[in-house]
């Protein structure tokens, strides 16, 4: 099994519902450094899973809608906490959207899945992993 | 399948018996960096897989009986080697047990396992993998 | 000439006025990993420039008023723009104070300065150096 | 399951061939953070997946074909672009035949299988995981 | 004393002449972690030494002529052996002539001077610091 | 101004004394990852302040004496706490002997002085720099 991943990054302002959170409930913010990674069992005729530059720029657009925004005002999140695991799968799925249009250019049935994983502090992480059918 | 990952250290004396070890044999020692991931198909109704404060908490209690610690001189350790391979297990089989307590703020059933890393330097680390139930 | 550093971080949401900081401009967030040196010319009867642990409790204390907080609704930072330059020079100065009173177990004249950096990202950061006299 | 990772780095030249690659079509080069993992079941009796010394040793040699080369040159990538997967590959294949020959000091049946990984930038990497039978 | 670094990479092939290099001497290369420093003993009216976006656009523009390059073939390079040290300079040189230029938004007299390290590998890199007058 | 540096590592134990150090008196262990620069003004006709490749060798033999060791048997730091700030002047004293010797193929009035820099955790470090005349 082959896989490439490709990390970017954006900075986000969010607040917690839960008293679990403790003062995490406050609004604060996070650098999330964001890691995809796409599985394939066998390569293209290029020799790669999907291009790494390519991965790239898909990542990149599918981060824009959060970089430097309030995830409390996000409708895509609207009535769940944006943890670091919502939104790992909020990536993954959106990414996961991309394949099955073709933008990674090879099918989705040629690859075998992905994972996200946000890192929103050097002591914590959260990743979610999917194959590539509906979510 | 979600997770979540944590990161601590600790800093051990020990020696290693065996020759394969070469000059390891002879007293040193480590500064281990400790992950520990915990994996869960579903989230919770707060949208965690656990609360990431909460397991860092559990994670730095439990590595309290080995901080600034010889483990040469730990009954837990008694007659073993003190690998890193070792220490990863003991790690995770001791979350283990504080997650079958609830202390991670779920039954240990809705959780699908572990993974414990120990990073001895920047060029060596070793990993343990369990599942919740007994080990 | 010695000098010791220790690091720990913060997650906070904030706003930038001015049309150079583009879409910071909105409300977002950033974990600012936080490092500060502390320097000496000489070590003290125990073979340090200051305590490391002491120097880590200290320098935690001093983030404490950011941690979780939008930065926006700092009094400390009323009138002024949250870069991370201008957070550099505030944790600066309050570690400066704390050395003043000698929380840090040493004297102000023995020691010969301090620098703060915070990264904001995996690409970019910035640093406030200081000496122990008045800000 | 156990796993222990060593990790090196060669410095290479390389161009690829296929539009998609866009600027490393052209002759350019990288230096790859190599990581090999390798996965056991059960520990031996002296307490490790493999000695970390002699994975980092074989590890060593194995990237010593590739060590400052132009891999354009290189006969076992003939007709192949040395994408960062296929290398990834190489190395995996080179090691499980060291594994084979005991090189490892373990039989290789004791063994669950290899993961390597490249990492080309910080951004970007590439892994491939395989078996210890036949590639 | 502020400072503010940003961060960006290329990846490059290159050979060295001269018998201390030993197999370096071989077409071979190297992904560069290349990191600018920008100085100051005052913030602008914005709070910055300089906009970290700007920074960051101009060392990838100053970067792009080497990006996905055999430096054996740069006319600036000719005849100069392309060392980690000789290129930290060649950025360095380049960046001062933006600032020059008033690229960074400030006046050159504004800033007390520039810093770059080039990371070759984990364990190797060379930095080349020089103020804003002529080189 | 020209600087070089070069990483290795070495896992020592050792103790401390002083309450100042709290649990850390108790014999633990560290790993020590030790960077050290070189600084120059002026390179030589290859171009570089020091070759990497010999420095690398030159730092890897002076932490022979430290390796798999326990420094309170170390006959070099009787009567001293082997604190990280001691340790790292122990190190660049040695590398100091060795420029002064020829060791780095340049003469030590060619090079402007030594930086040591031992990171002990992921968040705790010292340094150490010197010039190369008698320390």
């Amino acid at each position: 099994m082959f896989s490439v991943t490709v990390r970017d990054h954006v900075m986000v302002a969010h607040s917690l519902r839960g008293t679990v959170f403790g003062p995490a409930q406050r609004l604060h913010g996070a650098t999330y450094v964001v890691e995809a990674t796409f599985r394939a069992a066998e390569l293209d005729d290029d020799g790669v899973v999907v291009d790494l530059g390519r991965a790239a720029d898909v990542l990149h657009a599918e981060l824009e809608p959060l970089r430097y925004r309030n995830l409390d005002d996000d409708p895509a999140l609207a009535g769940m906490n944006s943890t670091t695991e919502v939104l790992a799968r909020l990536v993954a799925d959106r990414l996961a959207s991309r394949v099955a249009e073709g933008a990674l250019g090879r099918p989705a049935a040629a690859l075998d899945g992905i994972v996200v994983t946000l890192r929103e502090s050097p002591v914590a992480w959260a990743s979610y992993e999917r194959g590539l059918g509906a979510p």
